[in-house]
């Protein structure tokens, strides 16, 4: 396998030469009828309409060479099997294999045999665990059924799993919720702890190394409101961390599940990190529906043509819109209330990713690499930061993500038409006003179009398309990082500032004698002026 | 009054000149005990402390020329008052006053009585009702009290106050609780009415003109839920609409607010937008004191002196970092998850208020307006996308807010230090790591630092500083526009977008004798197919 530099590929300057003139949505007629029945990829139950991008077929026939020329296809597909990838060279690293994919590798001749393995032995035991609560085994002290579950984690331990159990609501065990607790600040536990029936909880608690401070801490808090209610931890608590990590510790908990340490936490909403708290909510059956549609987009991804292949179509019009129109940001905009914080995930997932400024090579990268990733889901945005993308002065390309049918089904008629169809009207004005444009006398009235977008729409959310639409993300990333030739799966640029906040804390820590709100109080501009010696 | 183009400034000049060589916050020293207790603005119940802005005093000094020449106090000062600032000279524009800050003009001689008056009256009918439900007069058909009150609005009629809800649970009216319906997605109000017993609810519906198409379709959806249930919508039903609304019908309504044509959307949380729904929530006292805050602000807010006024010197520091250093974005991070949607919030008022193309004159402008404003509360985004601040090739401006007191006051403490003072220590330690960096002999554990950031923080966040915080962001804003010599008070960017989905609603009505699942599901090829037509 070879790992070139983004900016030695040939292709690079093909893109470059054709970004000088990019197509030009505005002009008369572009938007045609030939060209949107053209430009829409149809992979992994989802269509990419991207016929309002800058883009024309001598661009993405650059692209296609550029996909070519990087190997993008023979290194996804190396990952898949097992490669180390998670290395750079010639420093110390992780120097590790790479293998979210293989926890949905389930329904046909796995690529990474060991790995699988590994991962259906956590979902043996995941089934067998959620039967017990099923057929009513498993209960609480005073023998009554788990309602609820809190699942305790941070980042990729909590914006994965929190966003598909918000989108998937609708398909809950009837009588089921889950609840998650995130942030160290003590206000979050607090509202948490507040909405639940704690004797009838689970708690969830997710680390794989096992000392997330964090997660730590909040684990102690909810320990301590399980025993001031008379409860015992031990008969509700349930861990997810890495083997022999310390938390591995089945004593101290109801049931244990593995991750494992080629899943980064960014990636493992798939994996038992996802799996537990999504199993509870909708019943083992409805987790194993997310990995098969996951499974089918990963198989989608091996297509080596970008006309063919969401994942990488939509990764190399990401780089031509950063890389060669030099967009700095790129939102994705769900129009979908249940992908309420789909985008807060995939900021993680993509940014924790591809953030990065050191090749493969160790080198500083003399281009640039991951994008902004933001958004809110529509309409709602459309009344709040669209004007700006509309008419501001910094160009966002767009990601709108869509389904043809509700959810939930229930909907109602308002002047002929249902909301779920204004919604999909909305989102299909809004491609078409943002690419084409208006030209106004009035020049507050007028819109300059050519803001890039496009469009991913599937039929309806359900949990094997929103797997689905995950791993169309995860592959994205992926694609978009073997690109630029960086490393997308460590994170160290987490480091130091951990390593300052534990250096702080030692500071505070001489604050005894002091109640806790003092010591808050007192402790900052304390700290900020040892900062010299601190640093 | 003189409205002068950003790019004709000759403080610009200047600023172009030091922005060569901006301060080096990775040199020696640089943060030194004496820089680090000189740059602190105390304002408004808030410090901010830049001394971890690349900037200096000659920086400062040039930015503190500009603020004068753009006569940035003088234009705050003529809005407060009243005078016509939403505008765009010598063409057709919506030529309005700009007096959300009227509405808490109420502790003090007011600047613009008659829009002081206004507000004045509706508080006091809003207390008068207000009391009717506390004193039990008010109640449901069974003669029960409401215990929840739902805001249907979108938008300025949703985020700004919903945020502030979010935030303020903890000083609630007990037993009482918020919730808000915003998106057409359907979804997104069956949800909403699953939380709550309908029964002892009331619904208040939010509109300025009456006419916002997700809100009157969720209306509906809300009134049929309520006849379903054998309800009377009109002892449920609050209206919050400008006067002469096709929404200002008390007949249809238990109760009537109204709300000005001097207030927009996105600055509207002061007025009855918020002023419905907060009250309920945290009791008339309650929300007086959020603009009591609000007031304080406002009137810290007029200092011409940038390092006596942290709403100035914050736009002052943003124009740094945005038109000189040419940062794209702003990432706003609370560390207080009771703040988790006021980056949304903030994002809103921001990017729609100064995501413009034009000048005061009609110009199109020759230099960068609003940045793209995101953010999620800490320490979650450590663990998300902070490995993009610290190591991307994107520099992100980063503006943190903190608290030194936790709102609950239930915590923690584990290894010595409390939750609350983790929280803080991971806020400090954030900031410095993002300015000073550290070299590291493995790129890939190296931090170039000088990563722009700031630090905004206040004891506690109580109604009195959420009020302070959200002035100083709006005030923030109108410096900003004042300064780019754009109008921050329309939103014209939206019109096209609202244009095109009402005509493909149009095509889609043809649609008829089919199920409802089947119109979404067929129109949008068939309408996409048609956008030349539309369009």
């Amino acid at each position: 396998m070879q790992f070139i530099d983004f900016d030695q590929l040939a292709s690079r300057e093909v893109l470059r030469d054709l970004a000088r003139n990019p197509f030009d949505l505005t002009s008369e007629g572009a938007l045609s009828e030939q060209r949107l029945k053209k430009y829409v990829c149809r992979s992994a139950g989802f269509d990419l309409l991207y016929a309002t991008q800058r883009i024309d077929d001598s661009v993405l026939d650059a692209l296609q060479q550029m996909a070519d020329e990087a190997g993008l296809i023979e290194k996804f597909a190396a990952m898949k099997k097992g490669d180390v990838l998670n290395f750079i060279e010639g420093f110390e690293s992780e120097n590790r294999q790479v293998l979210h994919t293989a926890c949905r590798d389930l329904f046909n001749t796995a690529l990474c045999p060991e790995a699988t393995e590994a991962a259906r032995e956590e979902l043996d035991k995941l089934q067998v665990f959620l039967n017990t609560i099923k057929d009513g085994e498993l209960v609480n002290s005073r023998g009554q059924t788990f309602t609820s579950i809190i699942q305790v984690g941070i980042g990729g331990s909590d914006l994965g799993p929190r966003a598909l159990a918000l989108a998937l609501k609708p398909f809950a065990v009837e009588g089921r919720s889950a609840h998650f607790i995130a942030n160290v600040d003590p206000d979050d536990a607090a509202e948490v702890l507040g909405q639940v029936d704690l004797s009838r909880t689970l708690v969830n608690v997710v680390s794989k190394s096992g000392t997330t401070l964090e997660t730590l801490t909040n684990e102690i808090l909810v320990r301590e409101a399980l025993e001031s209610r008379g409860l015992d931890p031990a008969r509700h608590m349930i861990a997810v961390t890495g083997k022999g990590s310390p938390m591995d510790d089945p004593s101290r908990y109801l049931a244990s599940f593995y991750m494992y340490d080629y899943i980064g936490g960014r990636y493992s909403a798939t994996s038992m990190v996802g799996g537990v708290t999504l199993g509870f909510l909708l019943g083992y059956e409805g987790f194993m529906a997310i990995l098969k549609g996951a499974n089918k987009a990963d198989i989608a991804a091996e297509s080596p043509d970008i006309r063919e292949n969401i994942s990488l179509l939509m990764a190399m019009l990401g780089i031509w819109n950063h890389n060669l129109l030099a967009y700095a940001t790129c939102a994705v905009l769900p129009y979908s209330q249940a992908l309420s914080r789909f985008p807060a995930h995939l900021q993680q997932c993509d940014m924790e990713s591809n953030g990065k400024s050191v090749t493969r090579y160790g080198a500083l990268v003399a281009y640039k690499t991951g994008p902004v990733i933001w958004g809110e889901p529509g309409t709602n945005g459309q009344h709040a930061f669209y004007q700006l993308l509309h008419q501001g002065t910094e160009i966002v390309p767009a990601e709108f993500i869509g389904f043809r049918k509700s959810q939930y089904g229930r909907d109602v008629e308002v002047e002929g038409t249902t909301s779920q169809q204004k919604l999909l009207a909305n989102l299909l004005a809004q491609s078409i006003a943002l690419a084409a444009g208006k030209p106004n006398d009035n020049p507050v009235r007028s819109f300059s179009g050519n803001r890039p977008n496009s469009i991913l729409i599937a039929d309806r959310l359900t949990p094997e398309t929103l797997g689905a639409l995950l791993a169309v993300y995860e592959n994205r990333i992926a694609f978009q990082g073997f690109c630029w030739n960086i490393n997308s799966f460590d994170q160290e640029g987490v480091q130091l500032g951990k390593v300052l906040a534990k250096k702080i804390l030692s500071h505070m820590q001489g604050d005894s004698g002091k109640t806790a709100q003092e010591k808050g109080g007192n402790s900052i501009e304390h700290v900020l002026l040892n900062v010299a010696k601190i640093n």
